[in-house]
């Protein structure tokens, strides 16, 4: 027995159209803070109260690249899971995300492509109703391994 | 005197196509640990060892999205920096990271729209020569304020 | 083209006395704990609540190094950036950070010395108006390469 | 009994000129990546392999405020500890500290002030013989409560 196996997601033949899945969390302070760190990003807007509250936003925003890793959680680990590979993903912000604020990020499968192996989702972060980022990924997903 | 002032980034006014710059950095096991940590993407082919190397990259590759937030970061801090607002990203993954690799994401101005105050960006980022990651990005950039 | 050459900061021909930079961010309780773990330096004032309402400052604050950092961060990243050299840094500690305070830090040119290739910086750390940390800095900043 | 006595360090009266402690720790690249996230110090002598192996070091250095804070470690947590004021300290960077060095700070009082309850401390970073960081620093120590 390969005690490595349940480390997969699904095949390619085990998805079909409208298939969903979701993670999320609730973005800290701590967070946004770890964020820039790991990214380097050190716009103020994120990390510097006094001048985020003389901006448009008013307060310290979350990095749309935080929601974003969101989704590539749920890819990742979900839908379709370990052994797919990531092929293209968009990206579009639509709103701030704020201290406190708790994303969802929700992927579906849109389309499914056989012959390349590939399925689209859709795929969007969510504050309660509000999209606060969406667009579509690109997946590469194994087929199942042929019985002999 | 106003201390924030020099937290902004450019202008649209100071912008042309062509205005090229770049953020990077050596991408660590603790960095692709902290990403997991803050991301919640744990698909063993970042963190676990044995599945990795039992994968067709052969070893533990770093999330996608981690490139992907250098981007953020020369969009954030540098090109056109603070100020700035991040309307969309295209995502190209092209091949894959590893532990000990130094990524370098580089941005350059394709077109500036005035009238909708945006520009376009191509975006890449690079491992010495090899493009890991293409796509371009949306800008809004505030113009410079008009004195009375 | 080498994508590194973005990466460097001003040359001593660029600087003049009075160029002024900033960074800041607003101090969390996360990073006094992180600070912490980096540092080693685990002095209840920073990390341990009861034993910080006990003593004159009433609440844990920040490490007077973490502000310090921040100065690094201008001198590191911004005037004069990449690839100049640290000579030597004083810190007068004014007052304490408390958490949730912002703090900027802001350098300014205050002599030129082209002859050893070095400037001082009057260094200082604000919380609002407010100095919490001030000093100079001495930089050595290479000149710009000599075309043949 | 007050839980909290023993968190306390020396009191003034405790002291005398030739008293030493040190504190340090081996150098890692995730010490590196994590002082650049709570500092925001990004510098890419720091996190780019690329650009360090270019430049007069021809690797990754530590950001020298690391070292500094190790200091910090030895006057916040031994001599003289905790309900200690940190007053000002110097700082001259000497030589630098690469990925996997051992960094010993000491501190040894040369000078103690009793109407102003200060001392002075020579404080020093070595990499085995070398230092790498010197300078001084001017602590507020308590002086022991009066029993009645």
């Amino acid at each position: 027995m390969n005690v490595l196996q349940p480390m997969y997601g699904y095949y390619l033949e085990d998805l079909s159209v409208g298939m969903t899945a979701v993670f999320g969390k609730t973005v800290t302070e701590a967070d946004i803070m770890a964020f820039a760190g790991v990214s380097g990003d050190t716009n103020p807007i994120h990390l510097h109260a006094d001048f985020a509250k003389a901006s448009r936003f008013g307060e310290r925003i979350a990095h749309g690249m935080l929601s974003a890793s969101f989704i590539s959680t749920v890819v990742g680990t979900r839908l379709p899971g370990p052994g797919s590979i990531y092929v293209s993903q968009s990206l579009n912000f639509k709103a701030p995300v704020k201290i406190g604020d708790t994303v969802t990020a929700r992927c579906e499968i849109i389309e499914i492509v056989p012959e390349r192996k590939r399925i689209k989702l859709k795929t969007e972060c969510l504050c309660g109703d509000k999209v606060v980022l969406d667009g579509e990924a690109v997946i590469l997903v194994p087929t199942r391994p042929k019985s002999v």
